[in-house]
C-alpha cells in the first residue's frame, strides 16, 4: 500500500487546499507523508458527506452494516504488514508492537459486534396486544479526532462501533500520524464502504477547531490529552444535543506494597512505566515505594535493570523494548520535564539521555521526587517520578492525589491489602500484581476526575454511539376492554 | 404518617434556617405542607453528612444494599395509601393516578436490582494465572432533584440505583412537591437506612443552585425544564469528574396517519394529551392530522370527547380522568399560553377555561394551528396544538420540528409507514397505536436534541449510577516464561 497523501471526502480523494505538512520518522527522518491539511471548506464538505450518506447508512440491516465491516477485518489481515510498518514509522514504536496494534484492530471488529449486540441491539417483549421493543439509533454524524500513539487501534476502537451503531464519521487524526490514517482509510474503501460512510480531513488544530466547531455534527468522539479534552468539554456546554466522549490522560500511580519477587517487580515497573517508550495514557507516572531496605534494594534493581533496557529504532533487527517517541519535538519536552523535577529538587536516579543526535530516541529516567510540590501533570514519555512513602495510609493517598484516575496498580500486599485498595483508589483500570499498560479490549475503557467524562469506550464504546428507542407498538388500533375512569366516548 | 415540616441531614430532622414556603392543595386550598427552606449552610451540611456517609455505604457487600432497599420496598407497601393521598394532594392528581405512581415506586426496586446486574454489576473471566474482573463503583455524593409532576416516582427512579450503586444521595425536591419528599424519607429511614446515606434540604431556586454548586458533589441527577437542564449543562462545562445526567422537556408529536377506529383514535390522543392534565413529559404537545374529510371528523369526535372528559378534585367520588394542575399559577399560565396561541392566528377548537375559581382545576384546550409560525414551547399542562398536513412528507417534516426529541406517537397506517416513522422521527420513546404517556420501567427513558444530555434513565439509570472499573488481578507476582524484547533483568 502506498499513501495518497490526501484526504478523503464523499468517497473522492483529493488534496488538501490549507497549509502543507510532513510527516518524518523520527529516529530515521525519512518523510512517510506530505501533504496538504484540509481546508475549513474540506472540513464543512465532509460533514456534509457524511451528512448525506447518512440516512442509506443508517438504514441498512444491522447484518450488512457487520458485513462491511467484518471485510474490513479481512482487509486490515491482507494488509497487515504494511499497517504495521506505517505504524512504527510514524510513532517510533518497535515493528513488534505495532504488529499487535494491527491485531488490537483486527479483534475490535469482533469484540464490536458483540458489545453492540449485549450492550444496545434490539430487545422484544410481548405486551398481549402490542409489543415493547427496544431498539438503538445512531446519532448521525460523529467526529472522530484520533491520537497518535495508537493511530490505527485508537481511532478504530471508535469508528468501528460507531459504523456498526449506523453512523458516519469525519475522521481526523493527529497530524503526527497522517500516514496510518491515509493506509486505514484505503482499506475501507478497499472493503467497500459506501462513499462518504467515513471521510478522512487530514490537519492539525485549525481542522480540529473547524469540524469540533462544525453545526452539523452530532458528537465528537475524542482521544487526547486532558487540556484538549477540557477545552472541548466546555465548549460543548448547553449543545446537549452532541454527544462528546473524552478519554484523556493520567498521572497514574503504580503503589509497591512489598517484594514478592524482585525480578517480576521491576518487570512490572518496567512494563507499567516504560512500554511504548511511556506513550500510553495507561502508563504509571509515579512510583509509589516503601521507605526502608526492601525499597532501596527495589529502585537499586530498578536502575540495574534500565541501564540494560534496549532502546534502539522501531526497524532494529535486535528488537528494542521500546523505539522512538512521536517526534524529536516530544523528545525535547521530555528532557525538559527532567531538567525542570531536578531543578525543583528531584534526584535523577536513572537520567534521561537521548541515545542519538536528531532522533527521538531517549533512555529511560527515574527521578525520586519524595515530599516535592510538582505540578500535576502527564508526561508523555519514559520518565516515572518515585515518591518513597511511609505507610499504606500514605501511599493510598499519594496515589490518589492528582485530578486524573486512569489507571493504577498496587504490586505486592495480601488480598486484603488489594480490597482496601480497589476500595480506596480512584481509578478505572486498576490492576494488581500485573502492569498498568495493556488493557483489554473486552473490558470497558475509561477513568475518573480529568480522566474522561464518563463516557467509557473499548467494549462500552457501543453506549456512546448509539441511543435507546423504546416503543410500544400494535399493527391495531383498538378500544381497550375498558375505558379510563372520567372518559365517555 | 404525618409531615415532619423539617429537613433530613445526616440522620437528624431539622428545621430549615432559610425562608418559609407553604405548599396548598391546588384544588382544595388546604396547606399540606408549611416549613423553611434549607440555608446555604444546611446544604453544606447535608453534603458533608453524605460525605461521611459514603465510605461506609460503599463498601458493604451489594446485597446488604439490596436488602435494605427491599425493606424501603416493604415500608412503601405498608404506607401505601398515605403516600397516594400525598401525592394526589399537591400535585392535584386524582388519587387513582397517584396510587398508580406508587405502585411504580415500588416496581422500581426490583427493576433497579435487575438493571444493575445486568448493565453494570461485576463480571469475571478466567486469563490463566490472572483474573480479568469488571466491576462497577459508585461515584460518591449524588444530587438528586425532582421534578413536581411524580414527585414520588422520578427521584425514586434516580435514588433507588443510586443507592445500589453505593452512591449517597442529596435530596433537593421540587419546591412544590415538598409532601411527597418528606414521606418518602421518612419510608426511608423507617426501612433502616443509616444516617447520612440520603439527605433532604427543601426549599426553591436558591437551595437548588447552592447545591449544583457544591464543590463536593460527583454528579447531579436531574429531572425537569429544559431551561434549568441547559443552565446546569453550561454550570458543569469542564467539570468533566462530576456526573450529570438531564432528564428534560418534549414539544411531543402524534402523528395520525388515517383513522382505522374512530373512537380507539380518540381515546389514543386523550389518553397521549391529557393525561395527568399533560403534566407528563412524555405527553403529546402537537397533534398532526392529514387535511380532508377523515382527519375533521377525527377532530370532531375529539373535541366532542374532550367537552364530556371528566375533570374534577383529585379526591372526587366520580374519579375524574385528571384533576388539577399542581398549581393555580400554573394553570394561570397555560390559560395565558392558549390566549397567546388565539392571539399569534390559532383557533380554539375547544376552550381551556377554569373550571372553578380559586383552584388549578382546567378543561382541555385543542387550538388549530396549522401554518403558524410558533415558539417551539413545551405547555406543560392540557393544550393540544394541531397542524393539519398534506402528506406523509410533511408530517414527518413536522413532526422533527422542534429542538426537543423526546416523545413521538403513530396512530394508523401499515407496518411500512411504523418502519419509515422508526427510522426518520427523531424521540426516545416511540409509540404505534398506543399513547405517548406511560413509559415502561424495564425500558431505558430518555429522549434527543434538547431533551436530555444522552444519560437515559429508568433501565438505564444504572449507568448513570456507577463508572466502570477493569482490573487484571493475580495474587501472585512472577515473572512470565519469556521476557518482552529488549529487557535483560
Amino acid at each position: 500500500m502506498k499513501a495518497t497523501q490526501r484526504l478523503l471526502i464523499g468517497g473522492q480523494w483529493q488534496d488538501g487546499e490549507a497549509e502543507g505538512f510532513a510527516k518524518q520518522d523520527p529516529v530515521a527522518g525519512d518523510t512517510l507523508w506530505q501533504g496538504n491539511a484540509a481546508s475549513e471548506a474540506q472540513v464543512g464538505a465532509a460533514v456534509e458527506a457524511a451528512r448525506a450518506a447518512f440516512p442509506a447508512w443508517a438504514r441498512r440491516p444491522f447484518a450488512e452494516r457487520q458485513a462491511l465491516v467484518e471485510r474490513f477485518r479481512e482487509v486490515l489481515e491482507n494488509h497487515r504488514e504494511d499497517l504495521a510498518t506505517a505504524i512504527a514509522g510514524e510513532t517510533g514504536k518497535p515493528l513488534w508492537e505495532a504488529r499487535t496494534e494491527v491485531g488490537a484492530m483486527i479483534g475490535k471488529v469482533a469484540l464490536s459486534i458483540r458489545a453492540y449486540q449485549e450492550r444496545t441491539g434490539e430487545r422484544e417483549r410481548d405486551l398481549g396486544g402490542a409489543q415493547a421493543v427496544l431498539r438503538h439509533r445512531p446519532h448521525g454524524v460523529m467526529a472522530v479526532f484520533g491520537p497518535y500513539n495508537f493511530p490505527g487501534h485508537l481511532p478504530n476502537g471508535h469508528m468501528v462501533p460507531a459504523l456498526l451503531a449506523g453512523n458516519t464519521v469525519v475522521f481526523k487524526p493527529s497530524e503526527q500520524t497522517p500516514l496510518t490514517a491515509d493506509l486505514t482509510l484505503q482499506c475501507w474503501r478497499e472493503a467497500g464502504l459506501p462513499e462518504g460512510v467515513i471521510n478522512l480531513v487530514q490537519g492539525a488544530a485549525p481542522v480540529g477547531q473547524a469540524l469540533s466547531a462544525h453545526p452539523d455534527i452530532d458528537g465528537l468522539l475524542f482521544t487526547g490529552s486532558a487540556k484538549v479534552g477540557g477545552l472541548l468539554h466546555k465548549q460543548f456546554a448547553g449543545q446537549m444535543d452532541k454527544i462528546l466522549a473524552l478519554e484523556l490522560g493520567g498521572n497514574n500511580p503504580l503503589v509497591i506494597k512489598d517484594v514478592p519477587d524482585q525480578d517480576a517487580a521491576v518487570l512490572t515497573i518496567l512494563q507499567s512505566a516504560f512500554l511504548s517508550g511511556g506513550q500510553r495514557c495507561t502508563c504509571a507516572r509515579r512510583l509509589l515505594v516503601p521507605e526502608g531496605q526492601v525499597g532501596d534494594h527495589l529502585l537499586d534493581a530498578l536502575s540495574d535493570a534500565i541501564s540494560r533496557l534496549r532502546v534502539a529504532g522501531q526497524f532494529s533487527e535486535d528488537a528494542p523494548f521500546y523505539g522512538g517517541l512521536v517526534s524529536v519535538a516530544a523528545a525535547d519536552g521530555l528532557l525538559a520535564a527532567q531538567d525542570d523535577l531536578e531543578a525543583r529538587g528531584g534526584t535523577v536516579l536513572s537520567r534521561m539521555e537521548r541515545l542519538e543526535e536528531g532522533t527521538s530516541l531517549l533512555s529511560p529516567a527515574l527521578v525520586d521526587v519524595t515530599g516535592l510540590e510538582l505540578p500535576d501533570e502527564e508526561h508523555f514519555g519514559p520518565l516515572l517520578k518515585v515518591h518513597r512513602y511511609r505507610d499504606w495510609d500514605e501511599a493510598i493517598r499519594l496515589a490518589n492525589d492528582t485530578r486524573y484516575g486512569l489507571s493504577a496498580g498496587l504490586v505486592g500486599g495480601e488480598r486484603e491489602d488489594w480490597d482496601d485498595f480497589l476500595l480506596r483508589i480512584r481509578a478505572g483500570i486498576v490492576n494488581w500484581n500485573r502492569q498498568t499498560t495493556g488493557a483489554s479490549g473486552d473490558a470497558p475503557f475509561g477513568g475518573v476526575g480529568d480522566s474522561g467524562n464518563h463516557r467509557p469506550s473499548a467494549y462500552y464504546a457501543a453506549d456512546y454511539c448509539a441511543y435507546p428507542v423504546a416503543s410500544v407498538e400494535s399493527d391495531e388500533l383498538h378500544l381497550p376492554d375498558q375505558l379510563p375512569p372520567g372518559v365517555s366516548l
